[in-house]
């Protein structure tokens, strides 16, 4: 288990590079962690992998460190699935960016469907959740957080190299969904369902494969988590 | 979508059965859903299946109703998933139990480890939360909920008949885990990890079978709903 603190910086890294973190990160490694000067942390940008790195002087809300040595690079990132999923409450949708960004989501696309209710988010408060599941859970990106968009507009803008699994309940003819290992993207809808004018738009989208998450009603924030972990299982893909 | 309520009783189900339900659920339909006499509702025990039913009588703290006919036998249900784990903080735990209940698990057992920090748990609020989901999420049977245990205890009365899965971080030689079927548990161990004598009878334990549930640091309810996701997933097992 490691104990060296691991956190998101946004300048380049690099052996010797020396900066400043961000006051919080300060804070939180002096008076939370009660570490000093001298101390070893993991550094990574989502860019050029994860760095050990010293701290070379920390006072109340001022850290700088020194950089040192690659751990990990950048290249052995992970599998790449979008989550699109209707915009939840705020808790809830709290939780789906915690969660997913520690499942492996690479882009959180907040969705408004018909039957979506919530119709804003904190942006800069969903970024901060993600960055600090991202430091947690030892990942070398932050997913990337959209800002929430018409269900039609995402379907319209939908990349031609990436599939989209939708998950539906009830829908008999839906198969189970597997694991996929090459571009994908999964889309949960509202706990009220699509309508009918939008589950027509998602069969007859060319990219699109409706499946089933299984025998049970699944909350859509449980359906996000649970989604992910079945795409991303190992096996056929 | 099925707008019928859906209610976890005591009583026995069988067509003509009639009885009132507790103060709590007359409350929820009148007040809550505004339901009244002659409306419709679905009713289980996790014995006698789901059954169609009627309210004969709705007032303030009193509902009555008379059952029809049953829609789901108890035959139908589903796979048979023990979820054992170390012991969270409250809202971790709660948020355990309700999405393990949604995810299938049978029985929940919290588990008391060399690093785990909580060491009780109000067992009359974590039932609630599983007949709730239980309700919610259209199963037929509500899981147990046993008392905390020390994990030799677990371990010593674990039964023959049943594999146990303990999923660990940072092991080289664990297997990812895959689908198994037939009667199975799932252990998650503590945010600190197990110990190394827990990890030593985990390895020697007949039934155990030590497996990894990704490349990433999950946290313990994370692991928990990926590792009842990736267990009863479809497939081989």
């Amino acid at each position: 288990m490691t104990t060296e603190p691991r956190l998101f910086v946004e300048a380049s890294l690099h052996a010797g590079a020396s900066f400043a973190l961000v006051p919080a990160q300060a804070h939180y490694l002096g008076t939370v962690l009660r570490r000093g000067a001298g101390d070893r942390v993991l550094l990574f940008n989502g860019r050029d992998g994860e760095w050990h790195a010293r701290l070379t002087e920390l006072r109340r809300e001022r850290a700088t460190v020194a950089v040192d040595a690659v751990l990990r690079p950048q290249a052995e990132e992970e599998t790449d699935v979008w989550l699109a999923f209707a915009l939840l409450k705020r808790d809830a949708t709290d939780l789906v960016v915690q969660k997913a960004t520690e499942l492996g989501a690479t882009a959180l696309l907040p969705v408004l469907t018909a039957r979506t209710n919530a119709g804003r988010v904190n942006e800069a408060r969903l970024a901060a959740i993600a960055i600090e599941a991202t430091e947690q859970s030892e990942r070398l990106t932050v997913p990337r957080i959209h800002p929430p968009q018409p269900l039609a507009t995402l379907l319209d803008a939908w990349p031609a190299d990436r599939r989209l699994f939708a998950a539906l309940e009830r829908v008999p003819d839906a198969a189970p969904l597997r694991p996929f290992h090459g571009k994908a993207g999964l889309l949960i809808g509202p706990e009220g369902g699509f309508a009918p004018v939008e589950l027509d738009a998602l069969r007859n989208h060319p990219l699109v494969t409706v499946v089933t998450l299984g025998p049970r009603i699944l909350r859509a924030e449980t359906a996000c988590l649970a989604g992910l972990t079945l795409l991303q299982a190992p096996g056929s893909g």
